[in-house]
């Protein structure tokens, strides 16, 4: 009733779609004494012939989302191994398959590493420590065929403590950083990459993902730095390089700024030497490079 | 010289925008004894002609996000007042003033909301509770002159204890949820409205972004929900009946499960009584409706 | 055999505790049209004897944590109401009177407030706003028959914009802070007061919690402030002097500094108008005052 | 005034003390061309003769907590080195001698840890990359002389995905956990250890403290889990073996869960290799070992 009194308004629904978010899985995958573990957080969400159950309270076509939650459990159970990618595009073809009214699926995971732990100098069978940075992944497959497939990570913390400048930008008057040959970068990175199109499940995701962080990670710390941006473009250009399966590279990094620390006041000077750590406000610089 | 490396292979920047976040900003408005304080989170970030700081090592043209940021604390002492789409509208306009190779600029804000604090039953003149919801606004204004606007609010947690159900949905092999027809409904919304133009400076905009709010949580709390997607759906309807300014709604709503607490172990009922709320997973709901 | 091991060294337990923490609940109290929603979060710790657990890997005395967090949803469905306090006192009882072994319970407790929505201006029967500051509680009951009792809130985040300074205070080689007759008094307060004995079950404990909070925060905003230590004691002395069954309050205040924003550069003077507010570092103030 | 008027009631201030949280200091150590990057967050905390700025407005004994910001940052450009401990304690004696007011100063430290970033394999001179585990010290020391030194670490998440079991608990009409005989068992650990005295300034804690981390981790890793207890006491029992300087360990264990994914619903069998992760509730076991 409710619902009529508002559809009789010329109302049109552009944009809609839904799902459930962070689903979390841990396998434990102990096929030997030597166990692997694989902690993986699952956000799923259908576009579709979803209309009526915005516009009459139908809901005769709405996969409930706990369903979602159920298949991803279930599904991971049977199908997830140590590579997440072939597993995310397995999942969104179930979506696919099993209900008609579904035009697009969008699978997003994001992964807790861990690592094994080192005891008296030896990796240890099956006991592990939290290792920074999570690898991320992302699946869109329509109903068409179309399939994107975008591999990466996220909050990956790294420093220089040399190394990099900033100069010679333009002044205002509102303009009051001083030009700087050393200083601090860090940044909390997020970097995408986009496959050409999806490699074989068999293929070495695992492997060729962190080929392409090394990659990206030898630049940063080897190339001199004359602003975030350059640095930013220069990683992107070390992943193309390194990988010929990949079309595009997108980067975030944050400008985690180290503030030279004012001591002044005290007659010291702390210069290249004593910083302040903050967290806001930060700048931030974000692109994608393309071959 | 690194730079050079990678230029050397071919490699397009095909998206680039940079800028500065979490800007915070106070105004004390003491005009009279009754004051009021306004205190607004800004995030600032340029497109336009920036490509040779990626490609060249080439700052001349990168305005320093400091800059940003002393800009933000400056035109905001001189201009910001009760209303935070004015201040974002003419903020973006000075920097398309400002600085040429810049071809488009977004400002976000959110606000901390301060309620006067009642004492003895009165408000009280310069003390102030948080108060939960943070309003936002976005602005995009680019150099061709056009200028989007949008307001709205996020992290405004809602309730409501009965008048929700969901039912009559697909069910396939891994589905358990049981239909209900009185459930708890919790979100934690995020609803913004894109005005069809950008109303004069001295439109008031906090009284019609309350009385749209007012409007949808009306929806909110005498409609009965046979669904997230339905309650969404005439929440937007609501907005756009309220406001004829107003373009567009484009509502998040997350579904915060308040799970069933399952007593029968102990020789309990307790249906529509007891439950669990849980952080993870969670459903999540989004759409964007037009007129 | 690891246990026996270490058990050879001359070791000694000195101090243990265990327990649950996190616990949800949400109770619907709806025996009339209008609705009450109670959403409260358990701490559950033990303490006892529980020594062997520890040393010879012996859990004959360990009541397991997730029996806690069964007992805690079990008890709150069947005595859970409006009302913390009696539900925490009886839910220390009843894990002392279930099991010998422990010496000492501690309930802590946190609640999620939910204010009722006004739609058309009236206080709605079923919906409801999320509202800050959260409610909490602890009880320490031991074997003894001994029972302590404290009621409270914990992150109420208030501010006064006039009404305070800081000044006449010791300078050495690193003071560089401007005096000031005023500034902004901004706090995320914690406020815990406990009772002489536990009142009876039917006492209004949350009647008397708002008049107790209401009068520290009259004095928050009305007196003048020379410091947070003096603001803090005379919000101490309006609770004790507010209630008698209370013998001593506890605050926490941290100062959430607002610090001038320097516009000299620009040729502007901000102040007592334009702040920037800052997370870190704080100034952080505790004590507690009986009488 | 209104101060006079709380102090007329009889009150007595019980407890007091205030500081500074949340100092951050990063400091590069480049006396050569392998940097060392020292990143550490300071809390100041001060106890004495501050009883008139409480009860009469008197501030001429508060050391304004700016100061004492400004005073980590001075004396941490001048001392702070490779490791926390000396400059905690030469920090906390400077405070005593420059304010005879002060009766006791708790100085507590949090590190950034970062891991030199490996480049072709080979350990970079001036990249880092953060690490995860967050170690703490903690010194209490009194104008009598008396002077406790604790270290530690917080925030360390470990998991082992078998040797851990839990069973021959006590059953109630609550209970419903099943026994296991082989469960995840998972943590993210605080361990701090208290020296009997402390070792003088030249001492390598760096080298102890890893050292001691490693002999827990180990117990860790190697032992039979019976319970959390029993190896949260076998871990204290390693540390306290490992370094005969140490006089005390206090361990705080959360228990985060990794519950068994129910898939019987699908006909699967997920025993010992799919698991839910969950954040809430958690167990918490806590415990202070001395020798």
């Amino acid at each position: 009733m409710s619902g009529q009194y508002y559809a009789a308004r010329p109302m049109k629904l552009v944009a809609q779609n839904y799902g459930k978010q962070r689903v979390r899985v841990m396998k434990v995958l102990r096929s030997a004494p030597r166990h692997e573990v694989k902690e993986v957080e699952f956000g799923v969400r259908l576009e579709g012939d979803f209309e009526s159950s915005y516009t009459s309270g139908d809901n005769t076509k709405v996969v409930p989302t706990d369903t979602m939650k159920n298949t991803v459990h279930a599904l991971a159970h049977e199908h997830l191994a140590r590579q997440t990618e072939p597993f995310a595009l397995r999942l969104a073809q179930h979506f696919l398959k099993s209900y008609a009214q579904i035009s697009r699926v969008t699978i997003e995971t994001n992964e807790q590493r861990w690592a094994r732990l080192a005891v008296d100098g030896q990796p240890h069978n099956h006991s592990f420590l939290a290792e920074g940075g999570t690898p991320v992944t992302k699946v869109v497959a329509a109903r068409t065929g179309a399939v994107e497939l975008a591999s990466g990570i996220e909050n990956l913390l790294v420093l220089k403590s040399t190394g990099s400048g900033f100069k010679d930008y333009p002044k205002c008057a509102y303009t009051t950083l001083p030009e700087t040959t050393d200083r601090i970068l860090a940044t909390s990175m997020r970097a995408t990459w986009r496959w050409s199109a999806p490699p074989a499940a068999d293929y070495d995701f695992n492997a060729t993902n962190a080929a392409i962080l090394d990659a990206m990670l030898a630049v940063f710390a080897n190339n001199h730095s004359p602003s975030v941006q350059t640095t930013l473009y220069e990683m992107a250009g070390a992943a193309l390089a390194l990988c010929p399966l990949i079309s595009s590279v997108t980067l975030a990094m944050p400008n985690k700024h180290y503030l030279p620390a004012n001591l002044k006041p005290f007659g010291l000077d702390g210069t290249g030497v004593s910083f302040v750590p903050t967290e806001e406000p930060h700048g931030q610089i974000e692109a994608t490079i393309t071959r």
